[in-house]
């Protein structure tokens, strides 16, 4: 519980501050626009009902941190679930940037989950999608979830499983078209796309669009722009970018070149090792 | 230089690529539209000339996770600068929603640096802005800073030092022109704001607006656009809000009187027993 802690924290002193909160409508006055009773309000904001329970992101050397602590701050905002951070192994784990955070618990102690998270990284995430252990985890854990999803390359992890099969799909913009039909997945091209309960988001960044839709589809809107609030998510890029379509083509060389250079060599040296987890 | 790893030893490799890049021109011909001669390439994206070379993220227990995650990664992609993260003391730190992880250092080893950042967050953020020794330190690097900045609620740390006083800045949406006069500066209500070396953003995701157009100045625009492309930042909110002009106006009351009943008894606290640091 310990993740929703403000959350559930604050809405229990809330629930006892009705008083106070009439005390105070004079001064909030220039924001709040229209007051409603305490009674209106919790039944307006507080999130429908919901059977997500569990919660879990994969965590894993070389993770990318922001697809990770992107869904893990909008996620662990589900009152009543509990959300944790599953490593393959005990210890701490270290993102492909080089921050060390300190996971909850480990795959081999996690038998189900309500929503899986995988989020992607570099030299990591395609270690991951060759791993027989890794993927037979998912397949687990993915009979019992009732979403499950991907951020950025984590679709090549997830894809690995042979779980996006015929399914629509999205993941980072290198090689987009070309790792999904790998794996039997149509690319759509969206920020995030949803086929059944498989969701999956575009690069990064895109994870935090996918949770806030997946926040408003458990909890209902009203509680996720409460939480869209809370990060002030009314984002305004500097410059225009961030897409392949929005960049400028020399970048885009720049950064295809570079990616190429650093994936091509570990993919080769994989699938010359482990060729039979690829067949899936 | 742990921090740059991926972009630096992708960089070394790419130097050595050029005639790997031109053999493989045709595979990415979809998404290559003009292709440059590995020289032309360098010219046009290598970041460009700059003096920063320490980069510092202080945190503290009860940060939030996304103000110190989204500029650590951004910034942390400047070639020939070290990013770390600096804690209050000495052991790991916990985010406001839970979140574990290991800094790099402590503020009693760091007596400089060329950027700082200060992360925002609820109960921690409000006793480091009563902290004289937190509020010491700050003044100290801010006197060897190119660039001292805040993210969301970081301004309030920052705004207790006294460095905003007679600025312009912005800051979390709740409260935020109170709270940026109680210290002297002038609430802009803008994304991210510039006086001078300080820069400031609003709530939380507005740290990697900010920590973009930071990287744009420092580095130019092409290779901020190469690392916009590499958190693939073309945000797509799944639902309006995100601002308080733009939230529901049930869904603000909710949220601004749950604020209020988190942070009114740990001011009013801090008042009574740190008047002295307020005075600033």
């Amino acid at each position: 519980m310990k993740n929703n802690f403000i959350i559930m924290a604050l809405f229990l002193i809330l629930l006892g501050c009705s008083q106070q909160q009439k005390e105070k409508s004079k001064d909030n006055e220039e924001i709040v626009e229209k007051e409603l009773s305490h009674d209106e309000l919790m039944a307006s904001v507080l999130p429908k009902a919901h059977n997500i329970k569990t919660i879990g992101v994969l965590v894993y050397d070389g993770v990318n941190s922001l697809d990770v602590f992107g869904p893990r701050y909008i996620l662990s905002q589900i009152m009543g679930a509990k959300t944790q951070l599953i490593a393959l192994k005990l210890g701490n784990v270290t993102s492909v940037t080089g921050i060390e955070f300190v996971p909850d618990t480990t795959i081999d102690q996690v038998n189900s989950l309500d929503v899986l998270v995988i989020p992607g990284g570099f030299k990591g995430t395609i270690e991951a999608a060759y791993d027989k252990e890794v993927q037979d985890w998912i397949r687990k854990i993915d009979k019992t979830t009732t979403y499950t999803t991907s951020v950025c390359t984590g679709a090549w992890i997830l894809g690995s499983t042979g779980l996006l099969k015929g399914k629509k799909a999205t993941t980072n913009w290198f090689r987009a078209k070309e790792m999904l039909a790998k794996y039997g997945a149509k690319f759509t091209g969206k920020r995030y796309t949803k086929d059944g309960k498989y969701w999956t988001s575009a690069g990064v960044t895109a994870g935090m669009d996918m949770s806030l839709a997946l926040l408003e589809e458990i909890v209902g809107r009203n509680y996720a722009e409460g939480v869209m609030l809370d990060v002030e998510y009314d984002p305004f890029p500097p410059f225009e970018g961030g897409s392949p379509e929005k960049t400028t083509p020399e970048v885009l060389q720049f950064m295809t070149t570079m990616y190429a250079a650093g994936v091509d060599p570990i993919i080769a040296k994989l699938e010359k090792e482990k060729p039979e987890v690829t067949s899936k």
